[in-house]
């Protein structure tokens, strides 16, 4: 049978786009990163290191003694886990609050691969995800385009509500649930011990897993610092936990971690492969000469003293140009600061008028898994001065003020 | 009501894995890996460079000129679709063949990231893959996690057939074929240009699409060079194509890009910034600064002359030591001789007492997508010095000999 040609320039070849993306021309962090590099624009809404606090002459010279004694084996292939050298050091960081192995851990190339991975090697279509209400919004889109359903948990100043998470969990059965305890994404807020060991109970006892996102730990204002809910008596076996050295080194070098115990961690091996084969070794033996090295607690003192007095320099501002009944949080360490205008107010709405005039953030519905608190936004506090911040923001103030 | 609780140390907490890696304690590459790191064995089981060709001393200069004069940009956050300098690179290397501009190149961590981010933008679960009979595995397994069914098409030495591929377009309805026309992985035949001419009229009469994997490409032996399928009439709008940089400068670097047009432009970089936000910016700025003041295809020139002498000492050596009736390709390029020892014979339970004898391959039945003829084994040739090849394919006879 000849079948008769169609011919071949009457329309453009249109490529068929699989469910799980179709009508997502763009994706919520990717609009970030383009706003942000506007050059009239001070943006608030990416999470984005100040550059001039990056510890570049340190990590230079660490790809430089990597690639002078170690040439051969950096621009080889590695293996799926990591480079053992690498999975050494993160298992001695690890281990000031978590008894680790390197043979637990997991190599990735950041925490959204990470969180990918993870989802790759735990979810089926359909299976119900429990995060915070509100909660990271990429993390949310790694396990959607696997066909989760995100559920949302109410917290209140002290994260999660163990009772509410307890509620949702013999309601929604849960394949996992997703928590940044500690200066969360995107409010700020930190869960203190009582409420860490309150949550573990309730997981124990349900036995659902937990994923446990961790990039801002170490970012404290206070010296104080919170050891991960997976460090809780019966919880190393029941949680992935996730670190990254985005937020503590570079962004631009994207290397991070999982810890996780038993056979869980052949497949996440598995499907680290499936995704990317492995990350650049290259940028994976730099990092660990750079946590073998280079004084990365004095970097994150100094670097956590800088975004401490931004945080003081926003929450000054801020304070006086919002309106009646609205509410900011006061983190204790992290990046970002969250802002919930009140009723009335859409920060969505106002966010072209803001950009205008020359100031952005982000508007808070996208973080919510369901029934979006449309008058929130999320300000990083880490990118600019206090003197920008403080300007940037008298200049949000005469927006907020046309509204609402 | 009270739930009363579980024992909490009665038996070891159990991760619930997903249905697409279970039974997966182990992927085919990964086994490579471990195969070819055991000291003993000379092993033709992995497509792993000599590392003593890698050009060392100019991608040091790159990554040094990249954190010296780039270093804050290195460092900091990139774009989901990849660093504007490499996007060009890539695009004026592309030109050559196809015109390619660089708004249409989308940077990955490898091809196996490429593949899996085209996975996820295109295949819906039950999805039919026509694929070449046998394929690449990595390719396969990228495709089965999301729930397509590979089909194998028909082959001969030119490559996939016409009218088997018609055939099968018509019986299954394939969301994609996915092809690798130059010194095909595994067998290393190349697709001459009438029967690519063929293919793609095949393609553009049927509406389907191409995903075209070109890792191999520039490694030729004899001077010739094959233009991807892309640069035919009409099928730059309808063909993915891959690249990567693993094999032309190394495979540690773990950066390579795909050429697309049109729409899908912005879904693969949407389901890019799902699956790890974007790449290494560090080795994204080295491998553009490489491309730009390298003498890659010197590079190239060494390293394929010495390839083709290691081809040559490989098909001298195996050729005595084969059964009547086997079959070994000849390939003109790129890293893989392809022997069917035939009727008798298992390279899979040969293997075991192939390692025992210090030599490793890898069986063939593992890149059937159907109907494997398990008689078959990849040979990689470009690890090892012609001397060490000839010894260890001998050994190799040895046990060769004992079966069948």
């Amino acid at each position: 049978m000849t079948v008769s040609p169609a011919p071949e320039t009457a329309q453009p070849f249109r490529f068929p786009v699989a469910a799980r993306y179709a009508g997502m021309e763009s994706s919520p962090l990717k609009d970030i990163f383009s706003l942000a590099a506007r050059e009239d624009v001070t943006s608030f809404a990416g999470g984005i290191p100040d550059p001039a606090l990056f510890a570049l002459e340190d990590v230079r010279a660490c790809y430089d003694w990597v690639l002078t004694h170690r040439g051969h084996r950096a621009l080889q292939y590695g293996v799926s886990e990591g480079e053992p050298e690498l999975r050494e050091q993160a298992a001695r960081r690890l281990s000031r609050e978590v008894a680790t192995d390197a043979s637990q851990i997991r190599v990735t190339s950041g925490s959204q691969e990470g969180l990918f991975v993870v989802a790759q090697a735990l979810l089926e279509p359909g299976d119900v995800v429990l995060v915070e209400s509100p909660t990271y919004l990429a993390a949310v889109q790694a396990f959607s385009v696997h066909g989760a359903r995100m559920v949302g948990v109410e917290t209140d100043d002290d994260g999660v509500v163990p009772g509410a998470l307890e509620e949702a969990i013999r309601t929604h059965h849960p394949r996992m649930v997703y928590l940044i305890p500690t200066f969360q994404n995107p409010t700020g807020r930190t869960m203190p011990v009582a409420r860490r060991e309150a949550v573990a109970e309730v997981l124990r006892r349900t036995g659902v897993p937990l994923v446990e996102d961790d990039p801002y730990g170490a970012l404290s204002f206070t010296g104080s610092t919170w050891a991960p809910i997976a460090a809780l008596p019966g919880m190393g076996e029941r949680t992935i936990l996730l670190n990254s050295m985005s937020k503590l080194m570079s962004p631009g070098v994207r290397i991070g971690w999982m810890r996780a115990e038993g056979p869980v961690l052949d497949t996440l091996a598995v499907a680290k492969a499936a995704i990317s084969m492995q990350s650049s070794v290259v940028d994976q033996l730099t990092v660990a000469r750079y946590l073998e090295t280079a004084d990365l607690e004095g970097h994150i003192a100094r670097v956590s003293a800088v975004y401490r007095e931004r945080r003081d320099a926003m929450a000054r501002a801020i304070a006086p140009v919002l309106p009646a009944g609205a509410h900011v949080t006061h983190p204790d360490g992290g990046m970002f600061l969250w802002a919930a205008l009140g009723e009335g107010y859409d920060a969505q709405d106002m966010l072209a008028e803001a950009v205008e005039a020359g100031v952005a953030y982000l508007p808070g519905w996208s973080f919510f898994a369901e029934r979006p608190d449309r008058s929130t936004m999320r300000l990083s506090f880490v990118t600019h001065s206090p003197a920008v911040i403080e300007e940037a923001i008298g200049r949000l103030g005469a927006v907020i003020a046309r509204h609402g």
